[in-house]
């Protein structure tokens, strides 16, 4: 079968709309690529754009955006709530299907390679295609954003995979490999977000939680009701049902139920059938084999 | 996006290589249409091919089969466990993807007009194609087998929808549209068979429980555990996780739990999502715009 990657660039551009017009012309240009979904935010200033497609085509499609924000996007004069460091921010791959994160990983950089080459854009290699650890997270390679950027990348920790300086109107991007994430938010019985922020803090793994998931504790205000609310970033290595049900027992200390859940956005139909599997107790289930739409997608 | 529809004929001839091998070099010569499965059996005597394809590709594809039935299939020669009355035997139409039931049906009135018009077939109508409630079941339709079959189409109730009397060496099909259905069998924490098949009777529409859900309790002698083994005929009507929770609460009365739960061969995805929604409690879930996959079938 096919292999199918996701690439989800984001542009410093969130207001013109002849220019995010100019970027949607291109990613509906390339064959074998489908724009599933994209979104701006004016007080952002930000644009997110949802790919997926056969391996050439969206190596391709991501090439040409990035030559597209180039052309289009001056970052010296972008202003916006969201932090940012370059006129196509961050464009990270995704594995689908029938592929692996190795592969995936060989596919961001061979894409970083030719922005540099051909467009002499400069690019860190970030998440899984990070060149030290270090460089993993986004947030601590974006620090300093666009303007504190240039100084930055002096630094050898911070030292560019390609180009050796910040470019003048593009800026940096961060180009990498990452698993599919779920946004997925827990919705409490309780108006008090302390007790979701402590269950938050239970959760995620930069407190020592689960390794794979992030989240804080939120206030949901018309519905007056405190929300633990999560990315999840690799399904397999911790799914939504053991998250789930730890709040579901960490809440009860509180006297406080689950009313409620909530999957924002697109998710891997994976992600929701694990969980299944686990709940209905389900015994040696092949998911690639028994899976009809499995044998559909091309 | 294309609508997409699954057909699973069934062959009475499960023996001969030479036979089965001519099938399956029909059912994989129509573009646009995919050989998911074909599995035979000897004692049978019987094969069972699952496909799907576009509306036009599905259609040409189960009239090319039904074709090559007879002429390659002799009922007059044909013994086997599996009670059977027609060469091709039964020819159910599953709407899939973008596609509503009733369009199912008038495919499968379609193809067994074809049938009929071009090859002299004998065709009833079943399911959801029946032309009256009496001939919705399959076993009803069946019953008398090929032997039988000539005599009782005569009856006033058992007239074919297309034909008059049965056709000397194909028999009778019986062509129709139903849901996708799905193999779910539930294992329990005893060896006493009868508490299985107490349980299965409780879930059973026939016997006053779940309309869709049809269970006999079975024997797994290697594991020496009783089970309730179940076809779900229709998912979206009577969910998978509702029949469990409720054989669940039913086995406690015997101080019995679920061990574990099985499902054989395909399923379509959405069978286990509703499942997952439902345990996960996710909120305004919409399965066509939420999971990624659904963008990418074509």
């Amino acid at each position: 079968m096919a292999k199918l990657v996701q690439c989800i660039p984001n542009f410093s551009e969130g207001k013109d709309e002849k220019v995010i017009q100019g970027l949607v012309d291109v990613a509906t240009s390339v064959g074998g690529v489908t724009l599933l979904d994209h979104s701006s935010d004016g007080s952002h200033n930000r644009s997110v754009f949802t790919l997926v497609g056969s391996v050439d085509g969206i190596k391709e499609v991501a090439f040409l955006l990035a030559k597209k924000a180039l052309e289009t996007i001056d970052m010296r004069k972008h202003k916006g709530e969201h932090p940012r460091m370059g006129a196509m921010d961050v464009c990270p791959f995704v594995p689908i299907k029938d592929i692996t994160m190795e592969e995936t990983i060989e596919i961001s950089k061979e894409v970083a390679s030719r922005m540099h080459d051909e467009l002499g854009l400069t690019v860190t290699l970030y998440e899984k295609a990070a060149s030290a650890p270090h460089r993993t997270n986004l947030a601590k390679v974006r620090k300093g954003q666009f303007e504190g950027m240039a100084e930055k990348l002096q630094e050898e920790q911070w030292k560019p995979d390609y180009g050796t300086k910040l470019h003048e109107t593009f800026g940096l991007v961060a180009v990498g490999a990452r698993m599919p994430l779920v946004a997925f938010n827990v919705n409490l019985s309780t108006s008090d977000v302390g007790i979701a922020n402590k269950i938050a803090k239970i959760v995620r793994g930069s407190s020592g939680g689960y390794r794979n998931c992030k989240g804080i504790g939120i206030m949901i205000e018309e519905r007056n009701i405190a929300q633990v609310s999560m990315n999840m970033v690799d399904f397999e290595g911790t799914p939504l049902y053991r998250v789930l049900e730890t709040i579901r027992f960490e809440a009860k200390r509180y006297g406080v139920t689950v009313v409620g859940t909530e999957i924002i956005g697109l998710t891997p139909a994976k992600a929701l059938i694990d969980c299944a599997e686990h709940y209905l107790q389900v015994e040696d289930f092949d998911y690639s084999k028994q899976v009809l739409e499995n044998h559909l997608l091309g």
